[in-house]
């Protein structure tokens, strides 16, 4: 068996292949000595489409001397048929378990296009757009109306992850998460802002590495006292310390995806999320 | 075959187990008519873990009088082995298709927790991190600054969509995708704001059937003449007047998710993101 170097992944779809991406990386990350050059095909939605993809198939693996890799999530087979015809290593997300599942149900599965998304749509798209709007409108203390609706609250020094987190939240789950700042006049004073006392069960706190918090800080306001590595310990510490001594549930988001950083917080806030 | 009309479903995983929700809900939206009981039991990371969910498991199975269904995506083995004594339907994503990829690579996958997204995020994270960052700040034409910087610049009446599309092309590609508001000025004026003049080839226009933006206002300024059917129909219909004329790529967010959205604007405008 010969480590390659370089190989060719195609990731397409008769929708827009974010499945086929979401979980096809997630497989590709457990094999780090490759270099995979990634295509996305989405929208592949009828037989002429497929076979329009052939091509730019074969070449890549003429290219990289290697049979290119398929990762599909197809509704209709008649489309991904056509990729029986490629020189590649064809692995069918949907179709390898919607078989499987329509037996365990005693059904047949719909096979129109789209149709997946859109049943989910109807009832849960309106309510991740309430989400993130209302994560933009929390989004840094921003307007502390309506925290009695936050389902969580975020809080932790600037730029420790809270922003991304919250609209990751309310995108992917439809969680309503607030966030809220922890700023030296809290350090100061020694609790928490009052406005957030009567929510404390909602609240949860994010810290990071202070030499982190500095170089995302640096970035922004290079050379300030704000992004200076004793101000980011400082902060950092005087946050630990306060949420410690107010009972906060908190994690590091340091070496945390946002993807990591959500699920754990829902997980531990109790938060079912409103996704189907 | 019965038909049932309720089923539990558990998304299982030693990591997020957003993975497997994301593709457990395109496999199970395929089948409409059942009432799917859904739970999340993320970061089951050892034996003893796994262990702990089965009665939950069981107790799904005697309520329903049908056995569950767990979708999951585990990596280390050790652990998934244990679900097999629920009495249950599993399907492991990972486990299917990471023995044929290892093959056709000539490799083994690494089989630590969490690697795989470890050796996407050290590239990528920041990336994400500096696009989300970038779009907040080019939210509604906030900043006009930068704009050369923009990978995507979204055009569109206020409520379009525009907004979380941004940010859902930077959280999860890591695109820097700007918004910038068409308003009625625009049109008395007949053309586009001259600030976009120059990056008329990043400009992707979003439009909406005035019924639905209709809705989506009167929840924010009910009773206003900014929600009013009326307004409405005449803003879009002059919105779109105004891209066909500047010849602006465009189209109509009102039935697709926003993941759709994000997929046609890449596709129509040539992104790759930055994903791995």
């Amino acid at each position: 068996m010969i480590k390659p170097t370089r190989r060719s992944v195609f990731f397409i779809s008769d929708g827009t292949g974010i499945s086929a991406e979401t979980l096809g990386l997630n497989l590709l990350a457990h094999f780090p000595g490759v270099e995979f050059h990634q295509v996305r095909m989405p929208f592949i939605d009828s037989p002429e489409k497929a076979r329009a993809c052939l091509p730019a198939i074969n070449k890549a693996a003429q290219e990289d001397g290697l049979r290119p890799i398929l990762l599909m999530t197809f509704v209709n087979e008649d489309v991904s048929v056509e990729f029986c015809h490629a020189d590649a290593l064809c692995l069918d997300f949907f179709k390898t378990f919607i078989g499987p599942l329509g037996q365990e149900l005693g059904m047949l599965p719909t096979r129109s296009i789209g149709q997946g998304r859109r049943v989910v749509d109807n009832s849960v798209y309106r309510h991740r757009m309430e989400a993130v709007n209302y994560s933009l409108e929390h989004d840094d203390g921003a307007s502390e109306r309506h925290l009695s609706e936050a389902e969580v609250i975020l809080v932790g020094v600037s730029r420790s992850g809270k922003t991304p987190t919250s609209l990751y939240l309310a995108m992917q789950f439809g969680i309503r998460a607030a966030n809220y700042p922890l700023i030296p006049e809290d350090f100061e004073r020694g609790k928490l802002p009052s406005v957030l006392d009567q929510y404390r069960k909602k609240l949860f706190g994010l810290t990071i590495r202070p030499e982190r918090l500095h170089e995302i800080r640096s970035e922004r306001r290079p050379n300030s006292k704000y992004a200076s590595l004793d101000n980011c310990r400082l902060e950092v510490k005087q946050a630990e310390q306060l949420m410690h001594r107010e009972n906060i549930r908190w994690l590091d988001s340091t070496t945390r995806s946002i993807e990591e950083i959500a699920a754990k917080v829902m997980q531990e806030c109790g938060l079912d999320g409103h996704v189907g």
